[in-house]
């Protein structure tokens, strides 16, 4: 197609330079003879004026009735006008509407339920859109993290015949007559892949069957997991610590204005890039919670509530680590030291946020392996191919998954984590 | 964990120097004095030399002993000898057996579906861990290739409520007592992204329930697609052709020895580079192969018969336009100019290889859209939302799928597309 270019592009160009945009109809008024429309595409917006005079009559009336959402082909010179958003705008000389647009179904002061159900226009929105651009650079931040640390992109299947934490959450699949699962987490193959590729990493859509209706639960998700030999628990939570402060560095590089945008502000994460962020003991954690009135028995998991109330004592992501070994999955090993811990960590973002990442190192024990799976009802023998992993050459490893709509829910300060994935799917919600 | 290094960083180390590596024993054998035990790592392999006169007694016995996959941590001086792997070996000051593996159970000749059965420890070999690791450099790529061009990532949802490449094919999920699907494609998802952000990749797991037993299918695949706005059927099918040269590339650079490891001579594909991959019309394909004797009449699909036969003709890739609108799926658009062919395309890989592309422009007509809904047996009232697109602001829009598994079986020259993926999926397997 002919050449045009982004409205971010031409905004950067001086008084009568000529210009060539396409995109959507933002906004529009017309007076008789002028028509000011203005523009979105992708990078940004642009006003254009469509003088009656300066286009043929068919395109000044097409610049006159076309609704917003229209899809157009612009044509025209630049004019500096402080008063246009961008200090500039563009007065046509050729305006071409690809397709009129009906009645855009959404206006203003819509509810949430209309909203998602409209989600396939709502993602125009300049909210979504800029929520999904960050997406894409804290994806993009993985990837660069991990390989630029000699870890390799391993794709486990998304279709599995047992659990990983707990049957509860488990979606069934129909499969030839068969019955089959979708991946709660990779991380048993995973676990596999290690004594092959040593470090391996993924972001891939993970599956629970949450009947919550939480600000903070999705029913599919996407994690970002990484798994290694040789890595102890301590290695790993350091690992941890730096992949999220390499995404909120690369963030911030490309995203200052989109976060002031959505109404975060950017000062706040930069100031985390140099602070150490701490790492305590679960225990650790209930004695703050005892001086602050929450009395929390060892071995209760911790609430949002409690999560809360904690938090509010740090300025910075915290790791908390050796948590019950009783409520955990059957994967977490007992630390040999206080053998009702186990070797686990959750890291919790500030500001209310919650858990954005889970790890553990993995048990290498068979016997406490098999054990904590007959605990939790599950028949032993469904995983014997990943008991096979500590017969046959077992050596220590640990691993993480980071919640990759959690995380950005954080980091742009969302009030509900459905706006950090295109699609939601929740308890009560399976289209578009 | 203490340090210790690459068994490919120990291999460029000189005469004497003290190095530390750990892994898992690949061969071994031993005499009363001396035990020669070949280590593995991710990287490549090593001789150690174990004597009996420089280990404490009980390493030594452990070195003897260990069988094979026993994971270990050794240190010791590199003594540079020609007859050795690699020039190296090193004679051990430092020999700690982490595990004593069992009796391994891959030993040789073993049958295809034993090798299916045990496929978490066949990941081991050096065959599927060699593949795995082009895998990681091929779907690196892509992500470079689309980044680089303005792309975002953009994730579609897995589950979805209705087909986009026939009914058939499609895996059911039960959810919250409704039912949902597993997806196809991205592509109706991708179609509603590229209002808001115009050019989107991923890389995505995909599932199409496919009966057929054949050596190119899989009920479980990862797809590598884009979707752009403002893109034609031509731009598209160039976009498909530089994408695939980069992909090609980037593998040469990092693998050239890994593919010549797999049998499969790196200087076939490097000839690819700087050839012109020419792009046919289906109905040219039908008279090369009628001049050959095979008459496949308009409106019939390419069997792997004749994608074949027709490949013969070719020593590049080759992209196939116009395919006959009957026989495709609903979205793929009418050519104005011949209303019996469609804008779209496959791309062919020489070899045999068959699809490794498949695209097209996306009709923008929503009358022809609800007429090839209903005579496909779906019901147009399932597709409002997507419909929507056609009359929010409709442009033109292209786009196309990478199916990550053929493009991996046909680069490295594989034999069958299961060694292209992890842990296969396919009409007879779920499991491990």
């Amino acid at each position: 197609m002919a050449d045009y270019q982004k409205i971010a592009h031409a905004l950067q160009k001086s008084e009568g330079e000529p210009v060539h945009i396409r995109g959507w109809i933002y906004r529009t008024r017309s007076s008789g003879k002028l028509a000011f429309v203005v523009v979105r595409d992708e990078s940004t917006i642009i006003q254009v004026v469509a003088e009656k005079e300066r286009l043929p009559d068919e395109e000044f009336a097409g610049a006159q009735k076309a609704l917003i959402e229209s899809s157009v082909d612009i044509e025209g010179l630049i004019h500096e006008d402080e008063r246009a958003p961008g200090g500039r705008e563009i007065h046509a000389t050729s305006f071409r509407v690809i397709q009129f647009a009906e009645d855009f179904p959404i206006t203003e002061d819509h509810s949430t339920e209309f909203l998602l159900d409209n989600r396939h226009l709502w993602l125009r929105s300049r909210r979504l859109t800029t929520i999904m651009k960050i997406r894409h650079t804290v994806v993009g931040a993985i990837h660069e993290f991990f390989r630029s640390r000699g870890f390799y992109e391993f794709h486990p299947p998304i279709l599995q015949p047992s659990q990983c934490e707990g049957g509860a959450t488990l979606f069934e699949v129909k499969y030839y007559g068969d019955t089959t699962y979708l991946s709660q987490s990779w991380q048993l193959y995973a676990e596999a892949a290690v004594f092959a590729l040593e470090r391996v990493y993924d972001v891939a859509p993970t599956f629970r069957a949450e009947r919550s209706k939480t600000s903070r639960h999705l029913s599919e998700f996407w994690m970002a997991e990484m798994e290694a030999a040789w890595m102890e628990l301590d290695e790993a939570t350091q690992y941890a610590k730096d992949e999220i402060k390499f995404v909120l560095r690369r963030v911030l590089e490309h995203h200052e204005r989109d976060l002031a945008y959505l109404g975060r502000d950017p000062e706040i994460l930069r100031a985390l890039l140099d602070k150490e962020w701490p790492t305590i003991k679960y225990r650790e954690a209930l004695e703050v919670l005892a001086e602050h009135g929450m009395d929390v028995p060892f071995g209760k998991d911790l609430r949002t509530l409690e999560e809360e109330e904690l938090m509010r004592h740090f300025d910075t992501p915290v790791v908390v680590t050796h948590y019950p070994k009783e409520t955990m999955a059957f994967y977490k090993p007992r630390d040999p030291q206080h053998p009702d811990e186990a070797l686990c960590f959750d890291m919790l973002a500030p500001e209310g946020y919650g858990e954005i990442v889970g790890g553990s190192q993995r048990s290498t024990d068979i016997e406490e392996l098999m054990e904590s799976l007959e605990q939790q009802g599950e028949d032993p023998r469904n995983y014997e191919w990943y008991l096979d992993l500590r017969r046959y050459g077992s050596v220590p490893h640990s691993g993480y998954g980071v919640g990759v709509e959690r995380l950005l829910a954080w980091i742009c300060a969302l009030d509900n984590i459905k706006d950090a994935i295109a699609f939601p799917r929740t308890v009560t919600r399976k289209s578009p």
